[in-house]
């Protein structure tokens, strides 16, 4: 059984994003060449011609898909319903039918989160799938959702999150008992809006979650918590400036290491400690973000993801692929179902 | 006219704060030291004993108004009701009888804020009053409002708080039809969450708004826009976010500094030019944030606030006062009123 689960390959959908397939197939030579297992899909002629550019590539552990359609980065994410060939709709299926451990897409992020829901469907007692990221803390990293699949939500969602958050850290990363911080805008039970009051009882009722209380902005990259739930409206916003801040404070001390010959040859001793912090708040090192939720493991990235992103995200998916993550979250729902889904929605 | 409000001296609370008078103090001596005059509220004989370690304190256009009683950190805002002769009650007084041209407390915020809306009143227009803050930008710096003041919002209040704010910018930063943006998860106007997409159509139609539209997280450090507008939630947790990770990021470049031989040997080189970065990143260079709404100067700062925090925000309030802002924005606001007070509270 193990066995069977751990030769699956990972699915990417290699005609998504903003670049088409030439990051996306370099990527998957990369992940195959360190063995790997990778269906490619889209365009036959295509992914076969960008193929030919990689020597020896025919002997990696890569197979094409085809599918002759593609959802445009600036088409509907509904059109997923009607466009049954479209590369994202063909990868999600490969999932739902066996033939696939996981899905990755760094195309059209709507229409690869309605593919998902669409084709592999919810995991009983969760309510909606929410995407799950990460950011870099003083204590490693952060695991934050919802980051951004639901704008507008109910209190019964976030208890949701946090409970298949908890599993997801105790089965990918082996981390027993994860925290998991309320985000909100005081730490005291009482502070907040009126979301989070609710959410807050919720969450204190909880059997077998190790909830921390509310976490402040502050508390994020401090890593008070492993986990940090709020609504996708708001984790939308914190992990765009959050990678926003890194990117422009970065820039700012590139440009103070280049402002006087003094600090230019300053620049030159430290480059290599700085090369470390820099790559600790890169994005692509993480790849791309689970779609948790759902009936199969899903997922998305951004679309201007370069081939380190998209190795990196087959690479992430194929670990969770390996520990069952599906019927982990699938087990831990069905008990926790009584205590969430059926309380407040 | 313009001498008489001039003349007008700054209100401090000086009793409010995590530390209690020796920072507020060290604060006014040295706004007072270049010129500005400062109303010290608090316990008369505490105050002077504070003042009295300052050598020449005594010529200094400073004078003690006493309030015997303090709002604890740890006590409920609404105590302001009935605790008249608490020192942020009396220093909102003093505004409110026309003997001070705004007031300044690093106390008890919800207290502070509370105390201000009972002793000065709203602006005809306003419903709500909202905290202003800044966070530096790579245009130099964006203005963000509400960063906490109000947890649940209704769509009008952030029409007017970009009124509000915009008219701020005009006045007090002489800055020419500012761009207004719409904190949200994407820029097309159909993106956002249904407070958002609500509160864009109020903006749209707006007149003499310089409304930009949506704006995602990681604008605010790009500086998009002058202003970004958005819920006391989302911003509370804004601030508190972009603060924070720059707090932690700049620990690791220190640390990254400190790693080898070599690379302290670069610190050293870098350290002048690292420094003005890390003078912009500091929010004690604001000092305070402003309670924007209410009929009168009021800042708002950190309990934990330095000499150097208490000096800044008492400087930047006396520049508000001798531009007329309160004057200014309740214009604004009258000639505003029929498009946003009326329309969809």
């Amino acid at each position: 059984m193990t066995d069977l689960r751990q030769s699956l390959p990972v699915a990417l959908d290699a005609s998504g994003g903003d670049f088409g397939p030439p990051p996306l197939v370099e990527g998957a030579v990369e992940a195959a060449r360190s063995g790997l297992k990778v269906l490619l899909v889209g365009e036959r002629v295509r992914l076969h011609a960008e193929l030919s550019k990689y020597p020896g590539s025919a002997d990696l552990p890569l197979e094409i898909v085809d599918a002759p359609d593609v959802i445009g980065m600036d088409e509907h994410a509904s059109d997923v319903r009607s466009r049954r060939e479209a590369s994202i709709n063909v990868a999600n299926t490969l999932v739902k039918t066996g033939r696939a451990g996981a899905v990755v897409s760094m195309g059209h992020s709507g229409a690869s989160m309605a593919s998902s829901l669409l084709t592999l469907g919810r995991l009983s007692g969760v309510d909606r799938p929410a995407i799950l990221s990460h950011l870099p803390s003083r204590k490693g990293f952060v695991t934050l959702l919802d980051v951004g699949a639901n704008a507008d939500v109910k209190p019964a969602y976030l208890a949701q999150w946090a409970q298949l958050a908890s599993t997801y850290l105790r089965v990918v990363e082996g981390k027993d008992a994860p925290s998991v911080g309320l985000l909100s805008i005081g730490e005291e039970d009482h502070k907040g809006n009126a979301l989070t009051l609710e959410v807050h009882a919720l969450l204190r009722q909880m059997p077998g979650l190790n909830f921390h209380g509310n976490v402040e902005g502050r508390d994020i990259f401090l890593g008070s918590t492993d986990i940090v739930v709020t609504d996708g409206f708001t984790g939308n916003i914190v992990l765009k400036l959050a990678e926003g801040e890194a990117r422009v404070l970065f820039g700012w001390v590139r440009d103070a290491l280049n402002a006087s010959l003094l600090s230019k040859l300053g620049g030159l001793l430290v480059r290599s400690s700085l090369r470390g912090v820099a790559a600790r708040l890169d994005p692509s090192s993480y790849g791309a973000s689970l779609l948790i939720g759902v009936k199969g493991l899903s997922y998305i990235g951004h679309g201007s993801a370069d081939a380190r992103a998209v190795k990196n995200a087959l690479l992430r998916a194929d670990k969770a692929a390996q520990t069952g993550l599906i019927e982990r979250l699938n087990a831990a729902m069905s008990q926790a179902g009584a205590a969430t889904a059926s309380t407040a929605v």
